[in-house]
């Protein structure tokens, strides 16, 4: 009656990737039960998620955040906080210095929200006396948006120094904390967020189909009837989450379940500091063995996060970069492409079940590719 | 170092629920997997997805149809194909006989577009003469909604006659088949359906996290430019999966592959046949042993689907609904609730991997349950 199960593949491929990631067996696990999702255990688990979020940002209910979760995948997320947070006649700047900063005022744009740019160059950092000179300038802004760490380089914005300003404008401040959230460190309310968006399936390595946004209830609270769409309706998916503990519409109850049992390993492994430190080991180990074979990053040390890091395509006439990411796919490693402004770059993960060992097998592996593809190491 | 692993529990509740419902252990088996979103093993299972999808529905690439995934609830879906195929100056007319229908209804107005409605009672199928009325006295009427099987009384709406009254006035035809796809016959073109949307979630059996559309190719590409929104912009989501076999966003990737094998699972039942034979005599068991203890349905038997079925409250002094529920659930058994108008009514579907041997053993905990509730059977 029923098909053929499918094994888990001991040798499925690591993926040195910003997401979906390896994730750790136990997780997955996690998602072998059908929950209803009316169910008093499903409204559980719900419940400890949304409170273990909340620690995980180093803030609570009673300080007056509020941790929400939304189907979808991050950009789900980014959407939904961008709709729903926005007033009517509102304006959003957007201080961009890659593409994840480019989606988010894309999407404004799309959602018809009056939409202006602080554009830097992809290895700069915005600088925050620009954003008080042009806040300070706009007085119809009322909403700035900025990326925590741009995944098309790996940099990590000042969100702090950036938030004092906004707070010193007060405009409402929304900070994309994608594939940083869970493993770099930063104060919450320090840095005046009243909106930061992440995944489920970055630093937390749970399983993709969740966005999770955590915010001030007061800011949260003065949306009503802002939203621009019924699905993405931050203030509704709250309200609905608050009133009986369930989501106005299906969640991926699965997903949950992984993201609960990744919440805990997170928890586990020392919460953000265990994380961290376990990513700067990876990324220590990497950008040391990439540098090694001949490999230059994107990116000045001092800019660089642990998370993503940009490599530049070495200036060797064998180096192509479909037969490298190829070669080293059909061993088993999967890299991350990622072209930066006008300079052809890759890119290697940090983040997910990864462990230094994974790295060095990894470097191994870039190393016999490269010999394979006839490059003399080291290039240099 | 990690958290514990919580093992697959033998005694988790049968859900007899539209959604999240029980699954397969095979379907739940393929998440033990992590799969990179542009590995060419995840793109080659979405392409099999794609390809089963409309192979179910009758229709073949060749023949002019596509078959594309949205991250998100059936809810997301909707949203979707409402929010991205209404051009600007558009006007929707929604036929409504139940909460489904309103909804539908009241995601056309958040995101402004101009909607009339034409309601009938939950009891009532719509009559496609009254829809061709309304079509030829508003000419501005753009586009016509309807639910397939309205699950909030489990009612199976003409689709195909009403259909061919959109056709013959050259309307475009949205039909929201979220509970009924994969397991009720129809004839995709016959009805003229333009886009259809349902879930990996009901009669597939996969579990949440994708809406999936179905739609004729030249009705999609029409829609150019009329997306109200980035994330669910539906012609943008088909235009990705086009291109290259990759999502525009992180998919979820493990639901991905329940969802690839929850249809081979489809196909080895012998499709929409033989899964519409399980349910009809799951339906029918139901609905046999249900009248034997005395409740009655809400609506009359040549209305009534056979993906869930609404019972009436009994007209008994010691029946209390919630009190049933929570006895039910505590005997590992999940019904579902559901007001019908100012009618009290519950729930219980015949979806979702359940089989008649299931549907006895809930027979038989309603008969245990309304025992310990002193209520002598049968009531009347």
């Amino acid at each position: 009656m029923t098909g053929v199960s499918k094994i888990s593949v001991a040798n499925d491929r690591t993926l040195f990737t910003p997401g979906p990631l390896t994730t750790s067996q136990t997780v997955k696990q996690a998602m072998l039960r059908d929950l209803g999702s009316r169910d008093i255990e499903f409204i559980r688990t719900v419940h400890r998620i949304r409170q273990s979020l909340l620690t995980l940002a180093g803030v609570s209910q009673d300080g007056g955040y509020e941790a929400v979760l939304m189907q979808g995948s991050g950009t789900f997320g980014l959407e939904s906080v961008i709709g729903s947070t926005v007033p009517p006649d509102g304006k959003m700047l957007v201080i961009i210095n890659g593409a994840y900063g480019d989606r988010i005022a894309s999407i404004a744009r799309v959602l018809g929200i009056d939409t202006t740019t602080l554009e830097y160059a992809p290895d700069s950092l915005p600088i925050p006396s620009d954003v008080a000179r042009v806040l300070a300038e706009d007085s119809a802004i009322t909403n700035v948006a900025v990326v925590h760490c741009e995944t098309t380089t790996g940099i990590i914005n000042p969100i702090e120094e950036i938030g004092r300003v906004v707070e010193q404008h007060d405009r409402v401040y929304f900070v994309d904390s994608m594939s940083a959230f869970g493993a770099v460190r930063f104060d919450f309310a320090k840095c005046g967020i009243d909106f930061l968006a992440s995944s489920a399936n970055k630093c937390i390595e749970g399983v993709p189909g969740f966005s999770l946004v955590i915010c001030r209830r007061d800011s949260l609270q003065a949306t009503q009837g802002w939203a621009r769409s019924v699905s993405l309706d931050l203030l509704a998916q709250w309200q609905g989450l608050e009133a009986n503990g369930q989501f106005r519409f299906t969640p991926p109850t699965h997903v949950a379940l992984a993201l609960e049992q990744a919440l805990s390993e997170l928890q586990a492994e020392g919460g953000v500091e265990g994380r961290a430190a376990r990513y700067r080991a990876n990324y220590e180990a990497l950008v040391t063995g990439m540098r090694e074979i001949g490999f230059a990053e994107f990116l000045p040390r001092e800019l660089q996060g642990t998370i993503i890091t940009a490599f530049r395509y070495p200036n060797h006439p064998r180096f192509q970069f479909d037969d490298f990411y190829t070669r080293l796919n059909d061993k088993g490693f999967v890299i991350y492409p990622g072209k930066v402004s006008n300079i052809d770059c890759f890119r290697i993960g940090s983040i997910g079940r990864l462990f230094e060992r994974d790295i060095l097998a990894l470097l191994g592996a870039i190393r016999a590719t490269l010999t394979e593809m006839d490059m003399k190491l080291p290039f240099t």
